[in-house]
């Protein structure tokens, strides 16, 4: 009783963090990522956690550098109130990169260990694929990391793993399912469904909850009349409609189409598939809106994965899958705690692919972290992508799954990419900086509709030029934002971007007045036309006839509520990725309308998105090796 | 100094483990697996490896029940005497089950719990695959279990995730390889294989391996031959050769045989494929068997994924993936442990499938737990389906490849599965144990072949009268068993095994004279025939010609002095599953030969061997579920 209360008190005051950070010495020129990473001894993660203020039973560790964190904390800090809610975006993106994680871990590095501001990043977990494909790590860069960058950037604590175990095993039973009800009467399928173990027959709760759907209150399973028994025991799933698709956590392009079935014991139930990377599964949006193991459950129980031959949604409750796939995520849905160069702390949790999805970190991590910090604290989280879609999918999608109120944006951009913007194909001659600069002016006004101020962050390369940042940040502010200012965190670590954490801080005392674009009652294709025209600059939306009868359809069945999550190209506002800066006058045109209900949104393709990366000729596997006596990796950067 | 040599003295002295048992408190009837497993409460894990004498620094905690522990411990305990070496095996299966993992956990719930021995049992993890199909878990079951036996059956320590990691990774650079080999020139290959970084060109480490293996010393790149160039950068795979195949851990029917590569990207290289359940990969048989990280990364750069055009065998090192696939499984090698029921140590590591695989744990966790318990200690281990399968591969292969030698094998039987191998098919109505006893009699003189003493273990079931176990018991003995005892440790806990313990440890004093049961110098075909004819009790073999001609080419390529892992049904000392007790003047029919070269083996097919189970109509999943406030997990089993 006395623990209790003193734990409520000690629970409802702000306390600045006892942190012990840890100390840099950048060596110039900049070392590896990896060297980087390795020089530096993470502290053991039970201090780190002790040092943010979570309890002993609060946290599970998984080695030495990180840990999961229980949502029970959730529970016991609901009454402190929550920090300063930041979020990284980024100008339109290029080949170059813009470094949205390198300011992100730099801000953060910045608040912490050189302003002594509790402050936490909420971090996506990188896919496997890119890792040993061609892209290298996520984890930051330079000084700026999440350290140790190899645990970061492999199999973490499983969650991806999870997924595609859960994403799997209803790919599976679905075409389990369609071959068993098609080789079997009525009730032998049922006999088979509802067998009597120990001479007791009885349905499973799933199976009652089904039955319950379907308007049958009975309990007994002697008592189904031939029609109730045809009707629960046959799905009736339409081949031809399913979306739900397999995934694996790699870069495997021949998987992009496939044939299934083609083994004898199938007796001729092929049919073309795919499989898509890990995180581009409905689970993985799942995990990144999630607000409770509750709430999970419910919205893995709601995917659809078909539609059965009348037309009706056939979901993963149907199926009778939904505590198997709630179990297989149990841990998974705890976000993993780690730090980064400078000794502060880091939530890495889901990493939902940013088109077919929405490219967001967890809302449990931040909700989490915002707790954790304190009122005076900062919580700096990063869309993917450019602002016109992470930005406008954090805002429309997560910020309502929420209900959390971002207080600013940080939007990150690089002379080199904006002279991309101002000029042709080749970045290196260009000088375009000035015209380049009216894609960062459109993203800061993107911003701006949601009623939230913009610090513009200019991620300094050596090839700079004084008068060149100069020219960016004038624009910039010139252009509505609230403060534009260089950093150097990339080589300098949290001291290269204090300026910025100061101007984030000063940002955060601005009153906001955060809404949403579109209200959700407004009818799809009204949705997606907001999206199109205010945000993207398009004159206006065209529909395919796939499209609108995929609208109709979803309209029918009750889902035309939900948010918008555009499939669009990321190198365009438009939907022409060569069109750089910002196009005008073009007409979006909508290839087709998914759904992801599980998720709880609505997707329209704009174009076709590919969702299964591929090898090239040589991937960066080639470096990466494994030292069998020191246990070092070698070649991940 | 003085802390070295302290360490150094205290890991030479046995000392009895001050281990705290958990008590046991049996209820009759005997609840569900997972209500005894939730209603005892674990130590934390650290405190068991503590106990147990292992060092903060040699584990690696995962949640409060998990910890991976460091091989490093090899090292330090390097001059510590081994430990009894002990394999539980089992007589021809039924599908009553017979219950070798309970006498695993039972008999070391007995040794430590309740005769005060040093005592660890080590597991094969389960694939999940089977737990969310057919077969509920695999902890053991009743007053005999791993726990937390959710823990044991779900995702453990990720070891499965990883070896589906690095097996799919492999299988996406064979395919991504011959697509970019198909549509390039020698020259435009070589330049993307050596590409200018920074204006240096240079190979990479695993290239310039590569370049040694075909005999060009060049380091330069640009000083190649346009015939070494062509040598260097064509693997020239035959696809119709390749044995590859891509692994998910679910039973996906659908995944048996597929084609793929149908997406336009691909360019019309379509190929058929199939995806295995992912313990059947080879990585898990590699796992398996090796001894060190350098072992391990050199068994996977050995493995042999097809042949070349001219018919030479194209290894993942020549894909250049070694150091990734051994990047991926850095953690995996690490054995996990966990606890009984009594709170007794367990490792669980790796588990190979039992037919295509050798169907046993891990030899690393062994050594490990051999030298845990030190001299005076037992370590039980497990070996899969029935002694001529199971047992036979862990003499020849696994003993081969750790240099172990065990002291007393026990031989797990029950009376209602000898009835059914003295009977016909329905299992209740035979009277006809003697006559099945003959399969026990068999499978005791199969051990005996290695030269090692055999304890028969009688798993009791409430249905066996006093008199049917005294007969099994009375004809173990006349058969050549050191002893057979009867155990109740499904009801009891520890305490039922206690006889079967104190029997064991007899048995493990007497002189053991172990031997393999065939030379690795003789052919391919003359080490099938050995084992066909000595174990099977075959009059011969008889080789497809496609056998043969994989025999032929196998012995050409140089691996034909390897060991000799016979692919064949668990259900029948023959090739027959329905030919039950003690088969005899059967011809074996060898369908093909195949090879795992990295983890070092041969395997013959003797028939059709599935590896990709499939859900039934009613999986059980349909019964498992997740309580999202108490977080715990309903209806495994």
């Amino acid at each position: 009783m006395v623990k209790t209360t003193e734990r409520w008190i000690q629970s409802q005051q702000y306390r600045k963090w006892d942190l012990r950070c840890l100390k840099l010495q950048p060596l110039s020129p900049v070392p590896s990522d990896i060297e980087i990473s390795r020089a530096q001894s993470p502290k053991a993660v039970d201090v780190l956690a002790k040092e943010i203020g979570l309890l002993t039973d609060e946290i599970e560790i998984y080695g030495q550098t990180k840990a999961k964190v229980r949502l029970s904390l959730l529970e016991r800090l609901k009454d402190q109130p929550d920090g300063k809610y930041v979020l990284v975006a980024g100008i339109t993106p290029t080949p170059l990169g813009e470094g949205k994680s390198t300011v992100t871990i730099g801000l953060v590095q910045a608040l912490t260990a050189h302003l002594s501001i509790n402050s936490f990043a909420c971090l996506r977990q990188p896919s496997q694929g890119p890792t040993f494909g061609v892209k290298g790590g996520a984890a930051g860069g330079g000084y700026a990391q999440v350290i140790p960058m190899e645990e970061f950037n492999l199999h973490l604590t499983g969650d991806i793993h999870a997924i595609t175990a859960a994403n799997n095993l209803l790919a599976a039973a679905i075409d389990a399912r369609i071959l068993h009800e098609n080789t079997q009467s009525d009730k032998a399928l049922y006999n088979r469904l509802v067998p009597a173990v120990n001479g007791v027959r009885g349905f499973s709760a799933i199976q009652l909850a089904r039955l319950r759907r379907l308007g049958i209150y009975k309990t007994d399973p002697d008592t189904l009349t031939e029609e109730e028994v045809r009707k629960f025991a046959r799905l009736d799933i339409d081949p031809s409609t399913i979306t739900w698709q397999r995934v694996v956590d790699t870069n495997d392009r021949f998987l992009r189409k496939i044939t299934v079935g083609q083994a004898n014991t199938e007796k001729g139930f092929i049919r073309q598939a795919q499989f898509d990377i890990a995180v581009a599964s409905e689970i993985m949006a799942i995990l990144a809106l999630t607000t409770s193991l509750q709430d999970m459950k419910e919205r893995l129980g709601k995917m659809v994965v078909a539609n059965d031959k009348k037309g009706e949604p056939v979901t993963a409750e149907d199926l009778g899958v939904t505590g198997a796939l709630a179990v297989l995520m149990k841990d998974a849905i705890k976000p993993t705690l780690m730090q980064t160069l400078e000794g502060t702390p880091v939530f890495v949790h889901a990493g939902p692919f940013a088109n077919i999805a929405h490219g967001n970190s967890s809302v449990l991590a931040d909700k989490i972290a915002l707790k954790l910090v304190g009122e005076k604290g900062f919580v700096v989280t990063e869309a993917g992508f450019g602002a016109d879609i992470g930005m406008e999918k954090f805002f429309n999608i997560k910020c309502r799954a929420s209900g959390l109120v971002p207080s600013v944006v940080v939007l990150v951009a690089t002379v080199r990419a904006l002279k991309m913007h101002g000029g042709g194909p080749n970045v290196r001659r260009m000088k375009k900086l000035s015209g380049g600069c009216c894609n960062l002016q459109k993203q800061i006004q993107i911003a701006q509709l949601f009623g939230v101020p913009v610090v513009v962050a200019v991620n300094i390369f050596k090839t700079d030029s004084a008068a060149e940042v100069d020219l960016v940040c004038k624009i910039a502010k010139q252009s509505g934002a609230f403060d534009a200012v260089p950093c150097n965190h990339w080589s300098a670590g949290g001291g290269g971007a204090v300026k910025l954490a100061q101007a984030v801080e000063e940002a955060a005392r601005q009153k906001t007045s955060f809404k949403y674009l579109y209200s959700l009652e407004l009818p799809i294709v009204e949705k997606i036309r907001i999206i199109a025209q205010k945000v993207y600059g398009a004159q206006d939306i065209e529909l395919s006839p796939a499209a609108q009868s995929q609208v109709d359809r979803y309209t029918q069945q009750g889902f035309g509520n939900l948010p918008i999550c555009m499939a669009k190209t990321h190198l365009s506002l438009s939907h022409q990725p060569e069109r750089k800066g910002v196009p005008t006058g073009f007409i979006l045109p909508i290839s087709d309308v998914r759904a992801s209900i599980g998720a709880g949104f609505i997707y329209p393709l704009v174009g076709t998105m590919s969702t299964m990366p591929g090898l090239p000729t040589r991937p960066c596997f080639y470096d990466i090796d494994l030292d069998p006596i020191t246990e070092e990796v070698k070649g991940l950067f």
